[in-house]
């Protein structure tokens, strides 16, 4: 059990922080404490289809820079950068071969459990979503998963004093061709989703700006 | 400042719970607590692409229960049910007019800040992803930000001790009729992304699998 006023101050200690204090490093406790978080993070039917790439090598990025315009500021200030990948069809499709190592090696599920599953997850692919019938749609599908542990990440940060900026604005092709030719990344596999850069700010926060609670929630009773 | 070893067991705690106590209710101020951490989310340019419907009415519950097979524990247990929504193409291509009152009455920017900003969504929607030539691609972008406040609502539940559940499981033609014909919902601006249960657990969390750090982690030093 956590006080609630400390938590929310978290939430309010997060902001995009697009400038971070280079004479300030985050541990590796820390550091490997907010990986955990994303690690742990839920994901639709458990899949987790999710790769984090720590770029902490200068001329990696330098050339993320040159194709990276959300982030300008920090890339070369980070005291971690994260690039965020979700795998693509070729994996989430119901009955490939990264599902069923999942669900047998993972999960440890028992074979008629597999079974009845992988049914759900191809009626989800097939009819009720129709994701199987567009690359773009299943990536979508694989990259909602992945803000699930930017989400964790950039909380669990703040709720340690540490900043964060998510960062969605790159190039998408040039991204692709960075990631095979400098990142080794099989394009068939994975795509960049977003990316997250953590650190200490230098620079005081802005106003944090929000729509009313009676904007954005509405209720049923 | 959070201890890290209770924000770790918090993410440990939750677990996708889909069954609830029904004797035990959230309190109000817990789940305005739970709310809050929602509004708080960050999302892309800060446009705040969602809205959250809380239903806590037996008769809706019961019709989402006949189209949501993610939720036949959930729905007629938890203490709160929460489905997210996201905002279309409409109002988020880069000229909309929801766009211009969040830049304006939300963010209170300055006309050329406004100007400057309007063409680094447009490049973003335009020439990085384009997002502009398919609806789906453009809710699908909405959705993501949408994930970062399921996740964080979840996450912040958690560290309170209470349980959840979210789902993604549902017909996707029906819930847009149901939305719009008893929800009051104008399927033109808003589309279902997923939903989130909230109670207290009555059955043992299973024990909790992940692939290793050493899986989803990879260094560029």
């Amino acid at each position: 059990m956590i006080d609630k006023i400390k938590i929310i101050e978290a939430y309010n200690f997060r902001h995009a922080c697009k400038v971070f204090d280079t004479n300030k490093k985050i541990s590796d406790a820390d550091f490997s404490f907010i990986l955990e978080t994303a690690r742990l993070s839920p994901s639709s039917f458990g899949f987790e289809p999710w790769k984090f790439l720590v770029v902490q090598n200068k001329d990696l990025r330098d050339k993320l820079k040159l194709i990276t315009w959300g982030a300008q500021g920090t890339l070369p200030t980070a005291s971690h950068f994260v690039v965020i990948l979700a795998r693509k069809q070729k994996a989430m499709k119901y009955d490939s071969q990264y599902i069923k190592h999942m669900m047998e090696d993972v999960h440890r599920l028992t074979d008629d459990v597999i079974q009845k599953r992988r049914g759900f997850v191809k009626t989800f692919q097939e009819s009720d979503f129709n994701l199987i019938e567009s690359e773009r749609a299943m990536f979508d599908w694989a990259s909602k998963q992945t803000y699930i542990a930017l989400a964790n990440m950039m909380t669990s940060a703040a709720m340690i004093n540490i900043d964060s900026c998510p960062i969605e604005g790159y190039k998408a092709k040039e991204m692709e061709k960075l990631m095979t030719d400098d990142f080794g990344i099989d394009h068939t596999e994975y795509g960049v989703t977003c990316m997250v850069a953590f650190g200490y700010r230098i620079d005081k926060q802005r106003n944090k700006t929000r729509q009313d609670t009676d904007e954005i929630i509405q209720w049923f009773n």
